[in-house]
């Protein structure tokens, strides 16, 4: 293959809201500032190889769909390679920064482990070599750990501790190229950590299987010097009937039983949000509260759909929400946004690769535009400030600090007689909210 | 009112699975032993005053159709006596030892704190006399903070100070009446602690709230001596869009962030489970191996309902799983069986209140029976014992202690190359397990 | 109860999206033009007398939390026509031109069917009365079939005969008193036409009674000349496990199947949409490709919730959505919007109202301004005309006309070999849509 | 392969409920009369034969996990044949009578359409043999329309002509085939007939296009004499995000809305029933009262998952309404109940085949079982009677004959006064259900 993997398709350029040319910015300009930054560092804008260049269109009920002119229908070792420097191409004319990958999206399978490292190093060389020219950075790797069938019971809860070791060492050549490549994070997706059936399943077991493998990952991530944060992204079920890191209520409660809190943060998506039943903006809530708010999976599900639809981002109000609490955290940094979005299966137009990545980094842009005004305008703020203006005060501050006793508040009421409760106002903060979009 | 409120019904007895009788237990034999415990001894079976006596069947789309005989369409004193007098004949003829209550349930609310706590008092005190009459106990007691408006943003989650301290003042008085009574646990069920909308609520700080509460709440038991379980009851919503407690997990999570694991127990409600979309085995077993199961109410859900409908458990395979749980956890007590659980509105007969129970305790107690094949057939236990046979070894008692590093593990892997990975049978687990049924 | 109902509220204006006035129109525009019609005659806007007066903020968990400064606490006939009076000052100061009802919101329950009838002939009189000084109309009527207790089991699907009838009379009544009006429609919800349990159900007779029902409705409606539009609303469920009316295509079986579609029209709600599994969207082109679009019951749900919350729609992309399917329609005449929506239990201030009101009407009406861009921009009707090109032609002719058989087809599959499959552009399309909003 | 498929398998035989030997019936017994039927008669069990000699255990996230020991690794002609043999072996050492196939499973995709005839013509040659000497029937035939990537957008509803062709010239051939093996009855399930985006659909004219295809399928059964039951199988998503027929009532729309009610019945599948919202036994009365139901896909979903899962029903409360119904339908021949149901990934054993499918017979045996003991107990069918005894009246015929109207019934309600309404007894109803179980 030489030359360009994408002829026909220039640099993206912002042009403004008005342009009509799909394939540029209507509202996402890298280097203007908002909030004190610049977007480019609000966002932190990452391309996922493995839907971008590995997607191929297979659903439970269909072939693939997707023939990429540069691909030769094999999973050789030249092909990987021809592929990492179309990512390269793509990232760059797109104009995001970082991509994340899996160990076997970028190299193929071996028929041992030492085979499949080996491939792995050789295209990681490559990886390495390009991101330097094109001045490209990893937002986050990780090992896959959920297609190969002797993944089929887990990974560090698989029922055969033979699995639980060969899981450990493709972590450890994960990280090792992590953090060769300078990867600023490294993710924990526990696809099949979790269970089919109660019925012929040691819950108890598998989860301090899970504890322990996660404890060996911080102590080599510390022997080999990699400072990249470390990642779990829960997501409730699919393929599992029931996935360990459900939610980041539930993933928070793990890390803190296990005393692991302070070595991990959590890698939010949006559609794994709302298939546990949460908005996304609840789940960057939660784990923001918990102190874990450390990258987002920016995609987004169909809402009347039960399983993980990966879809580009589109909605502009729940953009506008999420780029509140990445506001409020002060960004994501060393995370980011991470697109683990993929086509629909029956977008098979090598375009349509940009489209999609342009409409989500838009929304996002226009998420964060939105926020910014929501911030300046300042009435949201302060309606909220205002409904508990009550605990702004000497009471208020004693029960804050945990001071004041059930015989003192009864005491309290006693002379208040009934309370007197103002309105939640919720219509008037949807119509501050709509304001601004 | 003189004489019996259920003229007509007899003490209900057990006669066996043959009989045609609808007044009567097939299943429950109170004092007959099943693994080495009396029946009542592992149901502990409670009634809820709240749905039994006070419930109306009214619906948001609905006025209330329930007109029992002995109501004087007041909500007096004279008849909250009349109702606490009715509620001890129907556990008796029964044959449940326990009753649990939330504090308006079963006394009018007055114009002033001073005056609900007197009219409390009043009935409290008759409860008690006929409580020791009928030898029955209280299996939990609880505050009502959410049906008054003055609870609508919540109690200890209000936006409202003066609101925290009502509730602070109402709880401590039915911690007070719990212990008086004998209560065995206390709970906290948080209908209102949670947010309709995140646009106009502060969840961090309402979560703050919520702790400083509890810690409150924990030092007023200590205090008065009360010896029971405090336990938190989980639900993911209804009333509110989001409700703190969302499932065991979360709760969990809370409780270990706050440091309050070692003061509170979790309540499991099955129709909570499978509206947090977990099955109710799940979160009984979440609870259990998070050392948090404290007590189940005991009812079901429709499947296809995305709302609390409160039924009785008629499902003889559920049944059997949370049996299965409750042994495992080597029972509930000083926890139990409470049926949160009413009659389907249009269930307007007075039968109907028994027949519901008669249904649910039997379910319940045919679970238990069947729990126990399981346990003496021993199958299925061997089929899970066999499944991680490969940790029963060196290696994985390493592993299991947190002595198995990634290097060490890598080097196995190229030792025993490729693993095997047995089939999980689980088809034929659920064989074994339908062979019981 | 003297002078004004809203002292302090103007009537509303339109002052343009860049207003902060919340007491103004931001988008709604009544007498501008968009698409060759007025704003006001595309919307048709309508008030819900049962939410907006009848409200009380009461759910399954709570007592009522709105106490409006002209409630004097009773269900009185005196309260009844004062509540009306200020229905119309609501409605005037809106700029709302109709409102609808039940016949049971507007005036009390009597002891007989007489007294009830009689209560509402006197509260009528006054409403027409007012409609007339106030150049108003009511877009539909109907009958409260569903909160009496007689209705526990349905109304003309109940099992006892005694409530068929009793409907029958109730519809009989609600039908004549709309017809005074000048109503321009009227609508059938069959809130408890539908099943608990289908184990003590005989759905097919059930079944039938309703279609006896309604061709009897039918009947009399011709008998006294009224001429508006019959409207089925379906709704999936709550507060039945399962309502008759589903959605939209069970409703359209049910009128099929009895010989009914002539004189039945959908009354679209997007809130039991979205319960039934489908997207309002979905529902409403649903009911236009079966001729069946009447009218629109302007509302939304919460994605992650599974009852009914009748919320005020904000969401600009529903919206837009909303109003492609009404333009395609050719509008909703005689039909119209109906806020079957009401104010969050929280919200309880006066000014609430209006605020909800506001927000619901601007996003329609900035749904409409989005819809004719979109349309007069064109790409994306062009997109989806060329998507199915290959049926503009002599043989898609004739296979549209059903002459194309089998055989036919495989000579020319013989012929032309594998068929080439374009790109369906989903994110093509979706980035249009946006480009609107 | 020379030999057995199975060796180690015998033929498997009724044991009855005590048995502990996995590989036996221990409620099926073929030849046992219930109900005046053999139970073979009443259930007509069907294999699947893509789930069973196709299935390879991968999943959205992982890659086949199933490699049977007949499998040489190739889609070859060959293969195809070793797997019919395969086939016909398991169903005579199960004691099953029918089978289903797809094309494209018992057949490879050959590179032309009359390329893939042959091969069909082929293997389809050899199942005849193979049937008539293993005296084994098809219970129906299908076109898999919906792998391959041409069916992208839909076959019947495809944006392209040349696909609808396509599959035209695909439905013909499978119905040659199914009427050549004796095939009872011929199934359409529209997989990717439905729409991921309305967007970019123009669902109208893809209906009509669907109405067309249907239209001429009929024409085609009748032009080569095959007198098999055509059926339509509803789903409501998946792959899609919306498919057009979606459950039983919208196919029966959709049936009606284009005069076919007479050419088609529906294959109900329980797990598509889940999916959309339905109890399997709500989707099986409303094909029944719709004159509709012909056949069941024997299958089951988990309550907490939003995908297929396609287990085996082990469920035996859902199985004894399942029986109920197809009693109440008279059976299901010429349909019956095809185990369209797969193995879980994760179970690997060749073994796990015979386990899961007598489990599924097991099951469906004992609801056949439990169906009976209801009918002659006669408890539960008298309380539906009761319940609507008062139109077994003169005035219940009159309005059952539809000769009721409103102002006879509203002079009748003056009459009567206020309706005397019953319990409704579902948890009496529940009582009785659970007693047969």
């Amino acid at each position: 293959w030489e030359g360009e993997f994408f002829p026909g398709i220039p640099k993206i350029k912002y042009e403004g809201p008005s342009t009509k040319n799909p394939l540029s910015f209507k509202w996402y300009n890298a280097e203007e500032e908002i909030l004190g930054k610049k977007m480019k560092d609000w966002l932190r804008f990452s391309v996922a190889f493995w839907h971008t260049f590995r997607g191929t269109g297979a659903d439970p009920f269909g072939a693939p769909t997707k023939y990429w002119p540069w691909e030769d229908g094999t999973n050789s070792l030249n092909m990987a390679k021809r592929r990492m420097r179309a990512n390269f191409e793509f990232i760059s004319k797109l104009g995001v920064y970082f991509w994340c990958f899996h160990d076997r999206d970028i190299a193929p399978d071996g028929k041992t482990l030492e085979e499949s490292n080996a491939n792995l190093d050789e295209v990681v060389a490559l990886a390495k070599e390009l991101q330097t020219q094109a001045k490209k950075r990893v937002l986050w790797g990780t090992a896959q750990l959920f297609v190969h069938p002797r993944y089929m019971h887990g990974a560090a809860t698989s029922s055969e501790l033979e699995v639980y070791a060969y899981a450990a060492a493709q972590v450890k050549k994960a990280m090792e190229v992590t953090h060769y490549l300078g990867g600023e994070n490294y993710v924990f997706w526990g696809g099949r950590e979790g269970y089919q059936s109660l019925l012929n399943t040691d819950m108890e077991r598998e989860l301090n299987h899970l504890a322990r493998f996660l404890e060996a990952a911080v102590a080599y991530k510390k022997k080999i010097g990699f400072n990249g944060t470390l990642l779990i992204e829960p997501k409730p079920q699919e393929p599992t009937k029931h996935q360990y890191d459900w939610d980041a209520a539930t993933s928070a409660n793990f890390l803190r039983k296990y005393g692991l809190t302070g070595e991990f943060k959590l890698n939010i998506e949006c559609n794994h949000a709302t298939l546990s039943g949460h908005s996304c903006h609840h789940e960057l809530e939660t784990a923001r509260i918990n102190g874990l708010l450390g990258n987002i999976d920016a995609n987004t599900g169909d809402p009347q759909v039960g399983w993980d639809t990966d879809q580009f981002l589109v909605d502009i109000q729940e953009a506008t929400l999420i780029m509140l609490s990445v506001v409020r955290n002060g960004g994501l940094a060393p995370g980011g946004f991470n697109f683990d979005a993929k086509l629909r299966r029956e977008s098979i137009d090598v375009e349509d690769l940009f489209i999609a990545h342009i409409v989500g980094m838009d929304t996002l842009a226009r998420g964060l535009r939105n926020a910014a005004k929501l911030i300046e305008n300042g009435s949201l703020a302060e309606l909220v400030r205002k409904r508990y203006q009550s605990f702004d005060t000497e009471i208020g501050a004693q029960i804050e600090a945990g001071k004041a006793d059930f015989e003192m508040l009864e005491k309290k009421v006693k002379e208040w007689g009934e309370p007197k409760v103002a309105s939640a106002k919720q219509e008037l903060a949807e119509m501050i909210l709509q304001s601004v979009l």
